[in-house]
């Protein structure tokens, strides 16, 4: 039988999702991408390709056909109705095609019919005038996760390329609640499911993790910051208990560059600037965003919507090809 | 008559500052580094020489003698008493030999008789032992320069290398503070010190300045904090009124990859690790610490007096070899 395949999901139908998606099928002889499939209407894939002036045949399949279909046309898996949109001009009655795209597809690889997701980007504004009520594309994923399993996850957000790993410890929250919101409890648990995935997603036998500071310098031993020893040091000390292989609380500024980089498998920040500044600056175009904690694999490239270029057939497919393959290669274990 | 010459500050004896300084000498023609002298006990820097089995031939001189000497030896500008010292055995009784040293660099600088200042690495707590009572190497050179003239200096630290220039706006404080220190006011001194600073000293004409916001995405329009637009726009607009092109508060995360920074002279940053993330990550060994708004010119090497390798001549030269070539570059102007 044949290994299963991935799929994307369409994404906003007015961003640039879809379009990558064709961009990325056009590239995937040159790329040796992996057979996927894309949740949307053919119809509607069918007319951006037609748009672009791109040569991409679609064809409607199942999960099982997707191997067979890969290599001469860009195998679809149907939504139920039709799917309508201009380009860079988000609509709330396209919002209905964005949540089954995802539904379906969580529902397609938790039944083993799939791999592992690859999620194009959603305007979390058009939804919420549709209706829809999670804090974000990964929670509405761990929601679907648990869905019937009664199991909670926490999804953790890793953002990963071939030179660098990081994980924020806390995400999308105000710098000024960031000391409150690093607690010792939150810095362990992202942790564990670090040092679990690095082992069992990416095969690394011995995970080497490595820990930011909170503060200039690390603190500088209590003269600029008591988080590092009050909420830091402790979260270190209780992941060292467990067996994993900790470096840290580092100063910030000189953990990033290429021969510390060496030292260690994924670095945990503490706030979304520390994570993302240093993997952004060296890897601005081929960054992916791969979810962590999840009953499943999923990647998605590092960029939004995109609405401003959408439909010009210039956006970049770099971080969508590299989140296509970054999956394959997590969803093989 | 000559272009005056740089003058090198000995540093904490015993970092690795003095070695450095021979070090750079040797490198000299490799580097084609402009002539400057090393304002220490000319014996202290025989011994170590020897010390290493390195050829540095030590000539005590006057500043107008040091372009002359140059070529064949080490020119020393000598202290009033001799220096001793164990490598990675700071001590306090060679503090007077370091204020004096940064003491007599100002009074030349002030006078003209040398171009710039290249400042190697003090250790703050050796220092205040002796008695010192500045907070720092800066304000220590700010207060110098201050003397006599009556006016106050406001020193702006930036981080210098060919990529990418980078100013912290608040420096060395805990991250819980940084919110409360930052003020429209204060982003505003800093902004207009170093648009004058790339106009006058690195010959830019029109100085094109980027601004990184505090939180997340730059706030995400008030979704995740609200100092940009209390706090950063008005400085912003204050100094756009004034001339200067400025584009902020640009997301910290996508400020800092190769095609962003060519879109700005220098990024000013919010805290600490802002700014110096990005620059240790691409420029680890080669970025220069610049101090802007003093009177004369003064760089130094990025790095500490790193008593942990001193005296084993394995340190590197890169960074102060780097703070060299930038000082003759700024001082010339």
């Amino acid at each position: 039988m044949n290994q299963p395949s991935l799929l994307l999901t369409q994404g906003d139908p007015a961003g640039i999702g879809p379009e990558l998606a064709l961009k990325a099928w056009m590239l995937r002889k040159e790329q040796a991408l992996p057979p996927f499939a894309v949740l949307s209407d053919p119809a509607f894939l069918e007319r951006l390709a037609q748009n672009q002036g791109w040569d991409v045949p679609i064809r409607t399949v199942e999960t099982a056909q997707i191997p067979g279909t890969f290599s001469k046309s860009l195998p679809v898996i149907p939504l139920s109705g039709p799917v309508s949109a201009q380009a860079g001009q988000p609509a709330a009655g396209a919002a209905a095609s964005v949540v089954e795209s995802i539904e379906t597809a969580v529902r397609l690889v938790q039944d083993g019919a799939a791999s592992a997701l690859v999620t194009n980007p959603i305007a979390k504004h058009v939804l919420y005038e549709a209706g829809f009520r999670h804090p974000g594309h990964t929670e509405f994923l761990a929601a679907l996760a648990s869905k019937g399993g009664g199991e909670t996850y926490h999804p953790v957000m890793m953002l990963w390329s071939e030179q660098l790993a990081v994980v924020p410890v806390t995400v999308h929250i105000p710098l000024a609640d960031v000391p409150a919101a690093l607690t010792t409890e939150l810095i362990v648990r992202t942790g564990r499911i670090v040092a679990r995935e690095l082992r069992k997603r990416f095969g690394i036998a011995k995970p080497r993790l490595a820990l930011a500071g909170l503060n200039p310098h690390a603190g500088e031993n209590g003269a600029m910051g008591t988080e590092e020893a009050n909420v830091i040091v402790p979260a270190i000390d209780i992941l060292r208990a467990e067996g994993i292989e900790m470096a840290g609380p580092l100063p910030a500024d000189t953990m990033f560059h290429a021969r510390a980089r060496s030292r260690y498998d994924a670095a945990l920040a503490m706030y979304h600037d520390q994570a993302l500044i240093p993997i952004k600056t060296i890897a601005f175009d081929e960054a992916v965003n791969v979810t962590l904690g999840l009953p499943f694999v999923r990647t998605s490239p590092d960029h939004g919507t995109a609405f401003d270029i959408a439909g010009k057939g210039i956006a970049r497919p770099d971080s969508l090809i590299a989140a296509i393959k970054l999956a394959a290669r997590l969803g093989a274990s």
